[in-house]
């Protein structure tokens, strides 16, 4: 875990290409990721287009590097990553929590919408 | 629907961010936003850090104007968008089904793997 | 140029990557959507991880569209681009001028602190 | 500079959202994330739509995490950042040349085009 005091919680997500793998499919890739995420002991969460992902800053960035290594071992001679990365001080983020809360206040309102029209 | 043949199929995911705002808050926008894709008629699943979305090119494109159209109407002055788009010639993409099939194969290779480790 | 009166006026910028070609550079391919962004009219610059674009939004998406399908053309069988897109309503956006006045903003105010400074 | 001598080259780019700030204008946090990047030693360069950055994967994301702590600092709640990071094993990267050969790479072969159209 994170020794830094200094270091901000980061809610996240990412989507990892293996290049010049000469192979279209990536799910082994992906599911690798997976594997070394679990290890991670962070939350995260696969989704169509990408993983969630969530931690101290630092482990969140170790992690997606530890992805990569991972990837290379695999064959891949190259690896691209699109990172999204959100941090916050206006209040604290229940851990494990970040991205789940996000998807929460979103539904509540499209509920709270709808029973108006109704 | 799209009028164009050569419309290439697009798998996308995107992340909207409403700008210059002065509330730190974003689910009131990223709700409207639900709202405009719902009018869309396309696929599209929101989750923690974005909102998988798919269908022609040109529609998925135009869908996402559009929920910059509406976050611009509910007040923000600024948005900014992160888009990941993917499209592949290799094989035929199951209408609908583009960003749900990568999870699945993931989910079976892992599926896979943990059995051979019992 | 667009013939859509609502259309949004988008600041944009992108980063293309063919997959499964069998080859870890990416160059070729990249100069190809240099060639295809020359003939879009659209302003663009390429830097170290991807290129400017801007332009009306339905533009700027047809545009990288074509780079997507000109990579499909030269063998890439599957293509996944990382976009970046902005759009306000607070300011006439000068055309072709959106990124350019971005990076002026910044070294102006810059200059203005290392003044300060001596 | 980095002590971990399995940490991977990074190739990057980001671009840093303020968020809940109240001003559409980005311009006075972008600067202060140059002067963040200074102090890192890392090798950097400021386009339209992100910074080119690039060293050691874990100085990377510490020198982006710094621009975040900044930026909290100079009075934003929330910071939403866009990365796209690189890697590869198949060659060595001339440490701070990573982003500029690429773009070299790809002016080379368009000079090389245009010279065999004259």
């Amino acid at each position: 875990m994170s020794d830094d005091k200094d270091d901000l919680y980061a809610v996240a997500d990412f989507c990892l290409i293996p290049m010049g793998t000469g192979d279209s499919s990536v799910a082994e890739y992906i599911a690798e990721c997976q594997t070394v995420l679990q290890k991670s002991g962070l939350t995260f969460k696969m989704h169509g287009y990408g993983t969630n992902l969530e931690g101290p800053w630092n482990e969140v960035c170790k992690a997606i590097h530890d992805c990569h290594a991972a990837v290379h071992q695999l064959g891949a001679p190259r690896v691209a990553t699109d990172i999204r990365i959100g941090t916050r001080t206006d209040r604290q983020v229940v851990l494990g929590e970040g991205n789940n809360r996000k998807v929460h206040r979103v539904e509540e309102i499209l509920a709270r919408k709808e029973a108006e029209l109704r």
